[in-house]
């Protein structure tokens, strides 16, 4: 079972990333490259994107990157800060890098950036390795 | 122009809060409390709410504690710890408390809890305040 | 074995807490109150106190909160906010409360105050659980 | 003023720096690489070294990289991930790498890693720009 098919298992019944219109552009192991377009309903009420929406996107790309030897990690500790404003109309691209691939750990960084190839947010990710599988063997 | 009234023109104008069906408790200076329902397009792909709602909830409830003096206040650094998962069906509720109120840079920890009272996310937000106004004085 | 023995046990023969004159003032299971007398090596060039004594100081009474039941733990991630500068002569009290004790994994909340009580650090610590002992039953 | 002529005025008076031994590798514009050996002082009560040595190490690594434009900056909120515990005689290296030069904010990651090129801790950093001077032009 590749790392592609895993994440393809994963987004398939993701209905939080299908509904922020989450694509895959590059699954390695350890690895994940996604993309976004923001809409409208992902406004704050100061008429910039909500930080919710780039932390999610972020958090998205990190699952898929820290789950894809099948080895179900769930996210423990998480942090972003947010470096330039997001709006509509912006095409999103993050990118998910395995900093450390430890036995009961593992620790990524995230790196978003818009079509202009400019930095919007930095994301840090924890997860706890739990042993169980993403998805059966035989399915 | 009290803390109330500049969040109730947040959330007006909040798509993406509107869209988590975020209700508002309690609000006073640097302190908010908030409610939402979660539903079934919040799941993520290991079959639990996936950890940018709930990124997202606290986010909310630190904008409406930091930005509610009527001094714009943008998100800097954010981190948050997934303590417990959270299912379709909970009611979550976030409290957003000032650990720190200075000129230039604010601090807010915000707990979600669910309608167990059990606490499910811890949250801590670091903000800048630009010295802009959210609204103006005479809306 | 109490908490307070296994804390003595960890102090003893913690040379860089000595280095730094940590007095405990409580110890309960999953807490720790401690306080420490700022001296002149511990400045940075820019004339206040470095970053690095106050992380360590909350450090350590994450050490003596999360250890205490005598179950191993080491950080995982921490992060520390400053809120305000430390001068010489300040006498520090860190509070480690405990947000979570998972199996797994804990989280505790460090706050930082002076002799006037003015908090000037805000820390965050995940710890991961081994499951070993910190000291045997018999010493 | 050069960024070296900068971090060596601030690294002559930094008593808590001179104190864990840290010797300059590299200053460039936004950047900064350090070394460091580890001493028996620095152990904690279990036998590994203190987590505030390691993030005192980063930290100073990040207020070499984030001054060294002779804009005086302070930390805001910084976090580090302890990776490999780090042992008495070890050789550390903190490099810190510039993510975003901000007006008013800058966030830089440092990695720190051992003799062996392993990577024992991930810090990353935010600071606040002041607009004073770290050291006057005349001097």
């Amino acid at each position: 079972m590749s790392p592609t098919d895993v994440v393809n298992h994963m987004l398939k019944t993701d209905a939080f990333s299908n509904w922020l219109g989450i694509e895959l552009i590059e699954i390695k192991e350890g690895y994940s490259k996604i993309q976004m377009l923001v809409r409208a309903e992902m406004l704050n009420g100061l008429g910039i994107v909500h930080g919710g929406i780039a932390f999610s996107f972020a958090d998205s790309a990190f699952a898929f990157a820290c789950n894809n030897r099948n080895n179900l990690s769930v996210a423990l500790d998480t942090s972003i800060n947010f470096v330039k404003a997001v709006h509509i109309g912006d095409t999103l691209i993050a990118e998910a890098i395995e900093m450390h691939n430890g036995k009961s750990t593992g620790i990524y960084h995230i790196t978003i950036t818009n079509q202009n190839q400019q930095t919007v947010a930095l994301f840090k990710g924890t997860c706890f390795r739990t042993g169980k599988l993403v998805m059966n063997e035989g399915i």
